[in-house]
This record gives structure tokens, sequence and C-alpha cells, in this order.
């Protein structure tokens, strides 16, 4: 039993505090890149910029469906007085001509400009009138209007969606250099705890925060690594984290942290070599009892056991690491709302209040929910986001419009 | 060439309009549901309420690191009168007694309420002394108190987070019942599309839209099905598309809609038994040459070949449809934000401009993106999201505060 810790933490470390400490021990740098294909590479985070070794559009192409011309053959053109072309079936338009053309084809030799289809009218004979005139490349996708070769396409840093999927194809690269995916070890630890698939004797439980912290990690774009359960037995706690770190660049573990039960888990990693307890008890709620470590630069994070704890841990701790790693500055997503009732805050310590937001009649309000406890899993399953109250406020008051993160779908009340 | 189209749509068809005749023509239910193991559930839906078959937690637990007790015991305690337990390692705590536990750890039986370890002193011998009074239960984790056995843990239509798959692992389920994802085929039209990988002729270019359309399924959660590159030849159109009614529930064409290039698919679908176009010519910008279809209840959604278009048109029309059965009501996120600029709009149609939003100084603004046509891919590489101008405004004024509906992070900005 560590004595000094059964008192409770001495000194709470303000959070911003702690991660800086973290970062400034463990300096986490972008990893190294992979090449990747275009195919399977939604949501990885490219590397470097990307230079389009091409013109987007390769050619000067048609934005309409239409008739290439020469823009000075339609010059005063109206429908009262209609200036005749003929048709061409050239590869070429020459004065006086036309040529019937789709969207994306490109510009006949000789032509500068395509009338709409709508603005000329077929006549007999293998003519048209048309009806308006075009300047010159009016209706013209000009070649390298979208990108030009030798020009940045996608900037580094830029986590892949499907459209950039498609510009990086455009530009016919068959693939792309992105961010190895940081791995991420798991590991739970407690007694009481037993594999989902298990009957858990009376008195046990399921563990589920290598689960849920697993889809965090892969939401995130870094891949989880399980190094299983282990019980209250220092040794086979240290065990594990050696391997953690031998396995992957970020180690996690749950439980064991709070204050009294040994701090088995703080207790293992004194006893690894090159180790270091950056911060031990974060002036936050909840999850107080989290423990950032290194050992050996390799970053090491202490979360609660309890469920709800080890999320907001994760969110603060544990996703600007993997995000520094990939290179990317990503914030949460989040909108302003106003909160539907007064809630307190907790003087010197950074409040994680989790919402229910919502829209109704185009406003968004944040709803607290009512929770007991930080182990009450519906007050995640119930929220969609969460309201960070600072540590110098007593609460937050009825109708106060606030920053809300959202981790889940807003939905729209009726009225 | 199907000659009355040259002249253009003579009726564009309002946006809600469009997308209501569709539902009523197709009649879209939810999918059958399947079984899915927990641990690759994420994403998923629900297909039904989800009923806790135990209490969560399954027993009263300590919410926190201190001594089991029984509340009365402590009454009337203070730092200036302590009352002094002493402690008990069987597993009954009886009258004056007190036993230490962990956060999660069963309350003995005998105890009703946990003593904080910070609120007690260690004596000499095996004593206590209790600094503050616990009222009955305080810091118990009651039996049921998360969920209670028969209620609803998740409700239908519900897509699974970590923290829903980590409630529903935590009631010890090794599966869940979910909506069979959606599955959607998608060909691509047009002579002058070659697939990436192979170098394009002069005056060709790769075709994107299934790689991208593929992706926006996958976000939503559908399963695409690629039908390939076809020209403009009609019968191999309409083979494709029958193909496609045989392999999805949804059936996706991008290319030959547009006024012109003779309506290649609309014509192929006029040429397929029990097949109706439901619209064709929406008053909407971009994605104005879209058409909905539907062959044997099967829906067909006909997008632009045009990059931007495709998108936009797959946003408006395939996302509800998807979303409908998956038995999902779901907005896409979004917030309310400041437009930077003034930006026209166009009288009868619904204009979808991409822009780009961006927080400072705790506002949101949005940022119209400069756009020479539709086609253009930075127009949505350089936009996290757009803003629906209505049909019946000529355009929206600077510093108008507007909805946003986003489709990528938003970044703050220095001041």
């Amino acid at each position: 039993m560590a004595g000094a810790r059964l008192k409770g933490f001495k000194e709470l470390t303000p959070v911003e505090k702690a991660l800086q400490l973290l970062f400034d021990t463990v300096k986490p740098q972008k990893l190294e890149s992979e090449l990747v294909p275009i195919q399977e590479a939604y949501g990885r985070v490219t590397a470097n910029d990307i230079i389009a070794s091409i013109d987007l559009p390769p050619f000067n192409r048609s934005a309409v469906d239409g008739y290439a011309v020469r823009a000075e053959d339609t010059f005063e053109a109206s429908p009262f007085q209609p200036k005749t072309l003929k048709i061409t079936e050239k590869d070429e338009v020459g004065q006086g001509e036309a040529k019937l053309i789709w969207t994306g084809n490109p510009l006949p030799k000789g032509s500068d400009a395509v009338v709409m289809i709508e603005h000329a009218e077929k006549l007999s004979g293998n003519e048209i009138a048309v009806l308006r005139p075009v300047a010159r490349w009016q209706n013209v996708s000009m070649k390298g209007e979208d990108v030009k070769a030798g020009e940045v396409a996608v900037k580094a840093g830029t986590r892949l969606k499907p459209w950039h999927l498609g510009l990086l194809a455009a530009l016919r690269m068959e693939q792309v250099e992105v961010t190895r995916k940081p791995t991420v070890a798991i590991l739970a630890t407690g007694e009481e705890l037993v594999e989902l698939g298990h009957e858990p004797p009376k008195n046990k439980m399921i563990e589920t925060n290598r689960l849920v912290i697993s889809w965090l990690c892969r939401e995130l774009g870094a891949k989880p690594v399980d190094l299983g359960i282990v019980g209250d037995n220092e040794p086979a706690i240290r065990e594990k984290i050696l391997e953690g770190t031998r396995k992957a660049d970020i180690v996690i573990t749950t439980g064991g942290t709070s204050v009294g039960k040994a701090d088995l888990v703080p207790l293992a990693l004194q006893n690894i070599d090159k180790s270091a307890i950056v911060a031990h008890g974060m002036a936050m709620r909840p999850a107080m009892p989290t423990a950032l470590a290194v050992i050996d630069k390799k970053p090491v994070i202490l979360l609660s056991g309890n469920p709800v704890a080890a999320m907001i841990g994760f969110e603060v701790f544990a996703r600007p690491l993997i995000l520094r790693m990939l290179g990317l500055e990503e914030e949460r997503p989040r909108l302003r709302a106003k909160i539907t009732r007064r809630v307190a805050g907790v003087l010197g310590r950074k409040v994680f209040l989790r919402v229910k937001v919502y829209e109704q009649n185009g406003e968004f309000y944040a709803e607290p929910i009512r929770t007991t406890g930080s182990g009450v899993f519906t007050t995640m399953t119930e929220a969609n986001g969460y309201v960070i109250i600072p540590e110098n406020r007593e609460g937050l008051e009825e109708n106060e419009t606030v920053t809300v993160y959202l981790f889940d779908n807003v939905p729209i009340k009726g009225e």
C-alpha cells in the first residue's frame, strides 16, 4: 500500500500543463510515411504536399453541351438577329462554323467558346441560328483551371475525404504517400475484470475499456494493439507495459491509477528502467486519477478504469498525441449552443460536462445530462457532446452560450 | 438525338418534390437485420431497441476508493470529533466496523455507504477515524443505476459509437442485431472515360466518380458494388443498369443525363420493363441534370458526370434513401456561421454554395469558394461545408448568419 497516496493527491496538475509536460518529455513527431493505393487511402493523412504532375483539366474542354464556335462569329447575335453558322463534322472549327460537343469534350481546334445548346436553334440543312453572343472562352473549362502541373493539389496533413481521392485519381495518381498509422497498445488492469464471452463469476464484471478505446483509436486513424487483461499484480503489469512499448508507439493502460489500490500501474512504471511519471492526478472531472508517463521517450497514458473517465482521459491526452504523430491539426467538431439549465462546476477543476445537443427553431440547445457518477455508461450513450466548465467558474448559467464539442449527431426537435 | 431535350429542360422540379416523388414511388423500407459481433459493430445501426438482460451495475458497488461502513456509524463525525471504526477483513461489515474497498468492488454485506479514503485517517491498531459523515448509499453505484434489466439500453436506429459498444459488452452481449448494409451499384458512363491505372489517350480522362461515390456510400454505412465504366452505348448501359438492379438495393449512374448527349441513360431506362422516370431536371445548382427513376420499385439515381454535381446530387438524393433503408434519421453535422461576403443565388433554384468555414475569436465564419464551374474539384477540396441559398432568395448578404452543413473539419484561425 503506497501510504502517501491513501490521503489523496497532494496537488492536481492542470490539464494543459500536464499535456505540455508530456509533449516536452516525449517530443512526439510525425511518423514515417508509406505508400497506399488511392482506393484504400480514405481517412489517411497526407505525409507531404501532393504536387500535380499534369494540368487539370488536361485540355480546354466544354463546360456545357453545345456548339464549339469562334466567339467573334457570335458577336451581336440576338433572338431578333440570330447569327447563322454551318455545322461541321470535322475536328476543326473554321470561320462561320460550329461543331456539336458535349460537356467534358475537348474544344476542337480553331474554336474558342461554346454556345449552349439552349441558345442555338437547329435550322434546316446543316445550319444553326445562334441566339446569344458568347465571349472568348465562355463555357470553356480551361486547361489547368482546376490545378496546374507543379501546383500543390492536396496539402500535407490533410485527412483524405472522398473528393480528395477523386482529385488524386483525376491527376492519374495510383498511390499516395500518407503518414503511417500510430499504433496504440491497450492494457486493462483489474482483478475484477473478465473477458467478454466468459460468464463473469458473481462480483466480477466484463472488461469494456479495451473495446471502447480501440474504436476511439480507429476513429482517429490509429491502430490498436490488444495487450489483454491483467490482474492486480505489479510484475505482470510491468511485463505487459514493456510488451506495449516494444509493440506500439503509445501505451495506454486502464485501471489501477486511482488513489489507493496500491497505485499498481504507477508502481509498475516506477520499477521500469528509464521511466518517469510526468503527472499524476489532474485538475479535471471526471478522469482526475489519470497519469501521464514516459518510458525511454515512449508515452504511456494511465487512464482510470472507470469507463467514462477513461474516455474523457483519452480525449484530453491520447487524442492530441495521436494527431501529432499523424502530422495533423484537427479540431473536434463543435458548435455554439445555449445551455438549458444552470449547472455547477468545481473551482480549480476543468469539468467535462456531458450534454445532449439538439436544434429547435434554428437554435442549438445543450441539455446537461444528469449523472451520479462518472462510471455511468448512459451519460455517454445519452449525450452527443461535452461542454468544458473552466477551472475559474463556479458553474454555467441557464441560457449561457457555450461551445459544445460533438462526438455524435445533432438531432432536430419539433416545436 | 432526343430532339426535344436539345432545347433544355422544359420544367425543373423542386428538390423536395423530386425526392418526395421518388419516396412515394419506391416506398423505401428499413432493410432486414443481421447479427454481428460487438467487436465489429462500430458504425452499424441497431435494428431494434436493445433490452438489457441484466442490471448494470450488476451489484451495488463502490464509486470510490474507501471504507465500506454502516452509514449510521458515521453520523455526526467531524474532524474535531471523528468516529472510530474497527477495520474488518471479513466479507461482512458489522456495527462499528469498516472494510477497505476499491472503486468497482461490490459493497460487502451489512454496509450501506462508503467513506472516501481521503475522509478517513488510519489509526494505530486496526482502526480508522472517520472525519466526515456519509449518508446511506453515499459513494455507492446502485445495482441497476445505469440500466435496469428489461429497460432499453440502446434505441432502435442508433448508429453505434465506441461507448455504445462498451455498454453492450458490459451487458454481456457478444452480438448485436443491426440493419443490413444497403448495397449501391455504381455505373459510370461516358466514351471519354478511362479506368485509373490506364494511361489515358489524348482527349480522354480518368473516371473518378465511382471512387468518390463508393466512399460516400461507405461513410454512410452502405456497401458499394462496382458496375464499371460503359461507353455511350444505349444497349450496354441498359444491360449494366439491369445488372445493378439484380445486385443492389439502389442503382446510381453518372454521366449521360444532361441535356443533349442523347440523354443516353434516361433513354436506356425507358427501354427497360417496369421503369419510370420520376423526375428529370432539378431546380438546383449544381446538379440540375440529375434524374430520379425507378425500375420495378428499385430506385435508380442518375447523377451528372460532373464530379461536383455528382457529389451534390448524391448528398441530396442518395443520402436520404440510404438512411431510410438503414432505419436512421441522421442530420448532417452543421453549425451557424456568418457569411463573409455577398453571394448571388439563382431565383427559382436551390443553390448549394460550397464554403470554407473557420472559427475566429469564438465566432464561426463561412467564406464562399469562388468557382467557375461545377466541374472544378478544388471547390470541394478547398471547402469543408455547404450553405443552401433558397429558391426565393436573390443571394446572401455579407454577415448574414446561415446554417452550414459540414463535410469536413472546421479549423481555428489566428486573429
